[in-house]
């Protein structure tokens, strides 16, 4: 989760430009793409790095954690 | 757009289970993204079928658009 949170932070909100928000992502999408980074079907310098060190378990934490987040929206008139 | 509304929603809000949110999604992330389903670089069966229709400057619009899009989080307790 550590990892994480330096680019997507606990919140979910990214702090880098590059990277996405993923608060109140969806979970099936938000495991699928760790899997997806995992199996190399995805590619992302930091992404690849950091799913190394990611179970399957952790995999279903992470996703839990950042679906959890609830989020509202604003749309522009 | 109205493609992106099937699955994504006006407002961003995935309307799948599969689906992505992208509400406020980072302009630059969005854009990359639908660069990679359109080089095939990354795949999605539905993916792949909308980006075919869209231009460089859609493409410029709907990422524009759903960044737009004002997000507010709630991290639980």
């Amino acid at each position: 989760m550590s990892k994480c949170q330096v680019c997507h932070g606990k919140d979910g909100l990214a702090k880098l430009p590059d990277a996405p928000n993923i608060a109140g992502q969806k979970e099936a999408y938000l495991v699928k793409a760790l899997i997806a980074f995992k199996d190399g079907e995805r590619k992302n310098e930091q992404m690849t790095v950091v799913v190394k060190g990611l179970s399957d378990e952790d995999i279903a934490n992470v996703a839990a954690y950042y679906s959890s987040i609830k989020i509202s929206v604003q749309v522009p008139p």
